[in-house]
C-alpha cells in the first residue's frame, strides 16, 4: 500500500509517500481503506522525532481517519466490509490502509460526507473525553478554551455552547475571533494585545472559569490558575508555551482547584473505546442535527503531506486540514 | 461563656481564656454545649494571623468539638436538646458553647466517649471528602500519605487500609512509623533519610501510588507528580513546605495525572453538609465497629491552650490533641 515515510526526524521535507505492506486485522481489529486522514499537532511532534508512537502501534503518522471496512478480525461484530466509518488511531492513518481495534471504530454521523469524517475523531473524542468526561463541565457552567480557531477549539466552542455554557476563547487575529463568535462563543479575546484573566473576570463579573481546556502549558500555567473560578478545572492537553511552569498551590487551595495534563493517544484500547462509545452517544446526536459541524479548513492530496505540515506550522490555517487517499 | 480569646496575631502565648457572649441558634442551625475542642494545624494558622476565619464565621478558634445539643434554631429537625454530638466547625471551637449548621453535626459513632469524639469530624471529613470522594481511591488502588503519624495521617491509613488499599506513608522517626505500622500502613518511609519516590516505586515494582494525599505543598511537588501512578491523583491540603512549586506539566502529561488542591473549611455549608453525611454513612460503622478510632494524642484544659498549641508546634505529638471544657 501507498503510505507516508519519514526519512529521519526533522521538517515536513523528510515526509513523502512510499510503499509499505498492507496491514492485516488482528483479533478484535478492523482494517480500514483509508479515504482522509486528519492531521494533529501531535502530528508534527512525531515527525520531529518528539513524540514516538506508543508501544505496538503503527510507525506511520495519523491519528484519524475515515474510510469504508475492507476486513475484520476475529471476534469483530457490528460491522460489515463495506461500511463508512471513521476511527481514532494510536497511529497509522497516513496511509492507504490501517488496522484499528474495532471499539475505536465510529458510525458517520449523518449529514457529514465520507471526507469530513476524518476531521472528526481526534476534536471529537479530546474535546468530549477531557472537557466533559474529565472535567465534568455542565450546563451554565463557563468555559475558556485557548486556541479558539483551531481543529479543538473549533470543535470545543460549538459543543461547549450547544450543551448550554458560557464560552470564551483566545486565538490571535481578528478573523479567527469572529470565526469563533460565529461558532457560539459569547466572549471572545485577542492573547496579542488582551490579557484573558482580565477579560474573563470582567466578562464573568469576577467569578472566572469552571473548566479551562489549555494547550500552552507552562507559559499559560499561572494565568490558567489565576482565572480558575472556584472548584475550577483546568485541563492541559497541549505544550506549546513549555512544559515546565510554576504553581502557586495557595491559589489553588483557595480555589479548591484542579490541575490535570491529559492525553488521549497514550490511553489503552479499553479506555478509547470507551470514549468513542461515549462520544457517539452523546456527541454524534449533536453533529448530525447540524448543531456541532467538523471545522475543516481544506483538503490536499496524499502526496501533499510536506506542504500540509508546513501549513499546519505556520498556523494560518483555521480547523482541520485533511489528507486525502 | 468561657472561650479561647487571642490577643492579637502572634505565638501561642496571645490566646488566653475570657468571656464572651453566648451564641443564639440561627436558622437551621444547632448550639452546642462543648464538651471537647480538637486542634487543627490550621488554628495554628489563624493564631498567627495568616488563615483568617471565613465570611460569617465565629472569630474564636476551633473547627472541631463534641458535645451536647443545648437548643435547636428554626427549622432542625432530627435532633433533641440532650443529645450527644459532634461537630465540623467553621470556628468557635475552643469555647463553652458555640452554634452550627444542623448538617455539620454528626452522631457520636458507638463506642467512643464524648471526649474523644471531639477528634474525629475535622479528620474523618477531611480523609473521606479528599482521599475518597475528590481523588476516588479504589481498592487495591496505592495511597501514600505523607505525615502518616500526624491527626489526618493515622485516620487515613487505617481508613485506606479497611477500604482495601495499599498505604505508604512517611514519618521522620522509627517510633511514628512504627506506629502507621502499627495502624495499617504496609510501607513506612522515614523522609530523613529515605527518598520516597523510590521507596514507592521499588515497593510498588515501578507502579507508584494512585493518590497522594500531601501536606507539604511546594517542597513535595515535584517528587508527588514523579511518584504517581499512570491517571494518579495527587490531593495537596497543606503547605507546610510552601506554595510555589515547578510543576513539569510533561510528566504530568505521560501520566495522565491530577494535581488537586483544596481545603474544608472554605467549602458552603451545603457541601459541609453533604461531606458530614457521606461520613456517617460510610466512616462512622467502621469507627463504631472498632476498624477505625480516633488516635489521641491526650487531653488538656481549656485553660492550658497557649501549652496545646506550643505543644502541636513541637510536632512531638502523635494523633489529635484535644482541649475539655
Amino acid at each position: 500500500m501507498r503510505a507516508v515515510i519519514a526519512d529521519g526526524a526533522g521538517g515536513p521535507e523528510v515526509l513523502s509517500v512510499g510503499e509499505l505492506p498492507d496491514p492485516t486485522p488482528g483479533p478484535g481489529e478492523v482494517v480500514l481503506d483509508v479515504v482522509a486522514a486528519g492531521l494533529n499537532r501531535a502530528d508534527l511532534l512525531q515527525r520531529q522525532g518528539l513524540y514516538p508512537p506508543p508501544p505496538g502501534a503503527s510507525p506511520v503518522i495519523g491519528m484519524e481517519c475515515s474510510g469504508t471496512v475492507a476486513a475484520l478480525g476475529e471476534g469483530v461484530t457490528g460491522w460489515s466490509v463495506g461500511d463508512p466509518a471513521c476511527a481514532l488511531l494510536a497511529g497509522g492513518g497516513y496511509a492507504e490502509k490501517v488496522a484499528v481495534p474495532a471499539g475505536q471504530l465510529m458510525p458517520v454521523p449523518d449529514g457529514v460526507d465520507l471526507v469530513h469524517a476524518a476531521a472528526l475523531p481526534e476534536v471529537a473524542a479530546t474535546v468530549w473525553s477531557n472537557v466533559f468526561m474529565v472535567a465534568g463541565l455542565k450546563p451554565h457552567e463557563t468555559f475558556l478554551v485557548h486556541g479558539g480557531a483551531g481543529g479543538i477549539g473549533t470543535f470545543a466552542i460549538q459543543l461547549a455552547h450547544q450543551l448550554g455554557a458560557t464560552v470564551l476563547t483566545t486565538a490571535g487575529t481578528a478573523e479567527k475571533l469572529a470565526a469563533c463568535a460565529a461558532l457560539g462563543a459569547d466572549v471572545t479575546i485577542n492573547y496579542r494585545d488582551q490579557d484573558f484573566v482580565e477579560v474573563v473576570r470582567e466578562a464573568t463579573d469576577g467569578y472566572g472559569a469552571d473548566v479551562v481546556l489549555d494547550n500552552m502549558g507552562a507559559k499559560y500555567l499561572g494565568r490558567n490558575v489565576d482565572v480558575l473560578a472556584i472548584e475550577g478545572r483546568l485541563v492541559i492537553i497541549g505544550m506549546q508555551g513549555g512544559s515546565k511552569g510554576e504553581l502557586d498551590i495557595n491559589t489553588l487551595l483557595r480555589k479548591r482547584g484542579a490541575v490535570i495534563a491529559t492525553a488521549l493517544r497514550s490511553r489503552p484500547v479499553d479506555e478509547k473505546s470507551a470514549i468513542c462509545a461515549s462520544v457517539v452517544e452523546h456527541v454524534w446526536p449533536l453533529v448530525s442535527a447540524g448543531l456541532v459541524r467538523p471545522v475543516v479548513h481544506g483538503t490536499m492530496p496524499l502526496e501533499d503531506v510536506a506542504a500540509a505540515h508546513a501549513l499546519m506550522e505556520s498556523g494560518e490555517h483555521s480547523g482541520k486540514i485533511l489528507l486525502t487517499i
